[in-house]
């Protein structure tokens, strides 16, 4: 039997992504979302979902640019805080100890101290609802050396991502590898 | 140092999301997509990315209606394969011996043993490029009384989703808690 939980943002799981942008000064911000994901693979893009109330959603509209940082678990709590502050009263960098690297693609800040960064160029807006969706086409994606495997890959376990559980409102890390994606469903066919 | 993968569909984590849909003779048929997540709360709203090529895209642009079913990673196989094999050509219920249940909200079928589903119907498409998203409005969520915990909310580690790593091409578990949202970084203030 399964119990009905009704209409809501209910899905096990969604990213915790920091979300870089300039406002009309300069000043760099960071936000975190958990609403957001890939959305097309030519040309590459990934989508990230705004309340118009927020600093990021003018800052974005105005510069057509953001990126996306990826904290690791170690960093969480400046992740939820970045969630939770507004860059219209604070300067989020500053209070986190945290430093803002100027992209050289695209008109917004990124999180130095992240090991996986994004930098993604405004290609469409919607507005779903309490929501606007942000298309952003990715230019180039970062990774520390630090976090890269012995092939020069992003390791799972050094990039340490976490996730967001809605209803929860707790965060989960990256846990065991589970097997190879295209090949462990062949016997199937 | 950061190391640049150039422009590429690169982030962590991204969900692994298996779909369900109707064809026009009736037949269930289920995809795994990775490229999807939450992109409203109001009303509540999740987006999936197709591309035109699949059989799920014509199924959903002709019902306009899909669910979502969350695997487990023991589950892991019979997902990796929905994600490989094609409803053109086999019915991927039947192979991987699992139960299309039919949704009473929208015309759709779930995965039966799969722990939590939603059941979204079609607001939007858009097209991005090679993919096409899907805009749903979530109609109801539903999970597994097994999969409860004792406050009746779904258990991340009975759920036990999964993420997918690109780049990789790897799957990987939840793993342990890292702790409370919208709490953990309120020191930082």
């Amino acid at each position: 039997m399964k119990k009905s939980f009704g209409a809501q943002t209910l899905i096990f799981p969604t990213p915790v992504w920091c979300v870089g942008s300039y406002d009309k000064d300069g000043k760099p911000n960071v936000m975190t979302i958990a609403w957001g994901g890939i959305c097309c693979s030519k040309p590459p893009a990934v989508t990230i979902s705004l309340r118009r109330a927020t600093y990021t959603y003018h800052n974005i509209m105005a510069r057509g640019a953001y990126t996306i940082s990826v904290p690791s678990h170690e960093q969480a709590r400046a992740a939820d805080y970045f969630g939770m502050a507004s860059g219209k009263r604070e300067n989020k960098f500053e209070k986190a100890g945290l430093r803002p690297a100027k992209s050289d693609l695209v008109d917004a800040p990124y999180v130095a101290e992240f090991a996986m960064v994004l930098e993604c160029r405004v290609m469409h807006t919607y507005e779903i609802g309490l929501h606007t969706q942000f298309i952003g086409e990715i230019l180039d994606v970062k990774v520390d050396e630090a976090a890269l495997d012995e092939n020069g890959k992003p390791d799972m376990a050094k990039v340490a991502p976490f996730v967001y559980a809605p209803e929860l409102q707790h965060y989960f890390r990256i846990g065991d590898a589970v097997g190879p994606a295209f090949k462990i469903g062949k016997e199937l066919f």
